[in-house]
């Protein structure tokens, strides 16, 4: 059984994220997202700005995110993010961000790692966490 | 049958979207969607705007992306959005943009409709496309 | 006497670039400033996008703004973007937001033409405007 | 002689804030400084939060900023924001961003206090440095 990597991070909502609304604008929780992938790349001992010294970058093929309450300016968010599963050029990704107790948005995303020229390429050895076998998905 | 309402707008990619990729950030094309949303309203009579001065707010639920090809600097896109559905207190969206011939990234969005208290209230009867009837999510 | 080549653009404000006070965001004017750059030097029979290719960059060394009136989600702008000035490696470009007869927000920023390796070079002569001599700030 | 209040926080560059040069975009600068005068309010026992549930806001006036070099994704800033001046309904701020020793960018704004009307507000005496007169702009 394989243990899934997971870390978390603090996020301060910036006034400049949020909107007319007084929320945070929908499409920074992305951008949240990504900050939880690259400190759990950094707390395998990787970074992301190695990969791309390497000649390799990753990119998002598919997101899935789901809403359920607003974060507002000065908030001290909680994102949890969490390598769900590695198969060939591909590598997928759970979210949570929490304030406090509550859960307020879970997103999904599956990033394709490709070369420069675009092609796929299989996820560096050096990404998996440790006790993956290469090729598995979920193991 | 009902005829899914749907409006293409063409939008130039600006340099601030892209990101050290050379390619627009992910992240930038949900601000896209909500764009082709805006016009979308704006064709049938009706703004953004005019909604939350009566109160209401239309906020994003649930969001599924799935990315194809990059779009880059000073490319002009074209994103197309249809409304696929409403039901009671939501709506529902579909966005294609292209560049040219190539389909490069795909969404569906799910908006609820709130008040200032966050209560789910029923889409105005005004938001409805004509020859839809109330209530109906794919009719 | 030299003529400053002026351009006016449009700019609808988006609902990600409003903040929680309802007004757009001060950062976002920066953005529509380079897309008043990016339409001049369009307009001029060159994009930026050739610029690089040819490996050149233009980078932003100063910026000076005043903000007067608030802008709102879905004003129709006019951005009007002014070339005040070459020499040597530097342009110098100054900027008025209007909503109406209404001037929001005015700007100046002075950018360096540098090479890939960071080094200045001077601006090419395919960027002055016509009548303009090579050399002169404000001729 | 006055003691001008500082502080200074650290910033870890988001890969959305690159763009297509590999650079920190300019525009999210100004974002950093926003940042720092939130930390700094904070250090002072106050929220920007909490002047706003008074019914004052702080918007922007006046921004200058110097770019000097280049930041980069993963960088981890320094930003060192000062007030350096209070009068009335104006507070004017410096700010200096750092990578280890050096100094990337160097900015002051002006900000003003309004009401939810717009008006000028004298800015409230719990926002004053320890030590400093009201209406002493550089005491």
């Amino acid at each position: 059984m394989a243990i899934y990597p997971s870390i978390e991070i603090e996020i301060r909502v910036r006034y400049q994220e949020t909107d007319g609304q007084g929320r945070v604008h929908h499409a920074n929780f992305i951008t949240y997202f990504e900050q939880g992938r690259t400190e759990l790349l950094r707390a395998a001992g990787q970074t992301y700005r190695q990969l791309e010294e390497d000649g390799l970058m990753l990119v998002v093929a598919e997101l899935n995110v789901e809403y359920f309450r607003p974060a507002r300016y000065d908030d001290l968010l909680r994102v949890r993010t969490t390598t769900t599963g590695i198969r060939g050029a591909r590598m997928e990704h759970a979210y949570e961000v929490y304030l406090g107790d509550d859960l307020l948005v879970r997103g999904r995303s599956v990033l394709a790692c490709i070369d420069r020229d675009g092609r796929p390429r299989r996820v560096p050895r050096s990404l998996y966490p440790a006790g993956w076998n290469a090729g598995s998905l979920r193991d």
